[in-house]
């Protein structure tokens, strides 16, 4: 946008900053259910027009802000090894415990297809993967089964359904999930 | 409330019967995101003051349109025998995709609650009752575990959730649950 280009790079960069942390004191606090950039531009002291000088359209600020709610809350990465697969529930859970008002606004509001789109999909692609490795003999829809079985345990509207819906504790919903991982990856290990 | 008592049970069957199937008009042909009075009422041609004759709250009317929801989602009843379980994906996810709008509906509004707490509660029950008696042997974690995750897979959410988020094929859904399902109970199954 031609008007942002007359700012300082280090304005541009404190604006946005402002803009994003603003998004996700929103997200974190107050529970939107969509997430306006009338009520970010409020929420940071700013106009509206502000806003739309760093971001061409709702849909360009919403991608922003995705990124940010994906950096913010942080998840571990993917293990290497399809052996850590079930150990690998315990920090992914613990770290949505963590972030849990900021995951739950991504999983509640029209970001949720945009956060999905980008840090789920590369751990949903490095299960696949890990199963392909592991189980060559077995057939591509078996693998496609379990790698599926396995990414929907260690997705962020799983951890919510156990805690929240189920009302578990964090313990008990990471030993279902252990259990679902675990059950999945020896079935698939079968000759 | 007593200006209903002045109508005829007869007309009172049939001006009920109209409020609760323009609800479901609604719920299956708008998406609508919030079940208000009065669009339902607008929908039914009649005043919201008609509507509240019969429900004497947005509360109240909820759980109407909730027992209205279950009864025409219709899924069919749990199984008597453990061995069924993993076979009751089929009709139950079949039954799912024939109402489709109409459980994203109940999934994505304040219906959800309601419709848990009645039908998907006796489900669970039924479920859990089945391991129970299947595994008595096992602790009391570990049969919770079991229940809890063959529950999941029988839930309208994980049907939507890899027909829509997987966007896989009915038959993929079915294939990924009754596998979930019979290797729980396998697990739970083992002395």
């Amino acid at each position: 946008m031609s008007s942002a280009l007359t700012l300082t790079e280090r304005h541009t960069d404190a604006t946005q900053r402002l803009i994003l942390s603003s998004a996700m004191d929103l997200l974190e606090h107050s529970g939107v259910p969509d997430l306006t950039v009338r009520a970010v531009a409020k929420q940071a002291g700013m106009s509206e027009r502000t806003v739309f000088r760093y971001y061409a359209s709702r849909d360009a600020f919403l991608d922003a802000v995705a990124a940010e709610v994906v950096r913010h809350i942080g998840t571990p990465p993917a293990p290497a090894r399809i052996g850590d697969l079930p150990g690998y529930v315990r920090p992914l859970y613990t770290r949505f415990e963590e972030k849990s008002a900021l995951v739950q606004s991504a999983l509640h509001t029209e970001l949720l297809r945009r956060v999905r789109e980008s840090v789920a999909v590369d751990r949903w692609r490095a299960v696949r993967d890990l199963i392909d490795a592991h189980a060559p003999h077995r057939a591509e829809r078996d693998r496609s089964i379990a790698a599926a079985n396995i990414r929907y345990y260690l997705a962020a509207s799983t951890w919510h359904y156990y805690r929240f819906h189920f009302a578990f504790p964090l313990d008990e919903a990471i030993a279902c999930a252990e259990t679902a991982v675990r059950l999945a990856l020896e079935e698939i290990g079968r000759e």
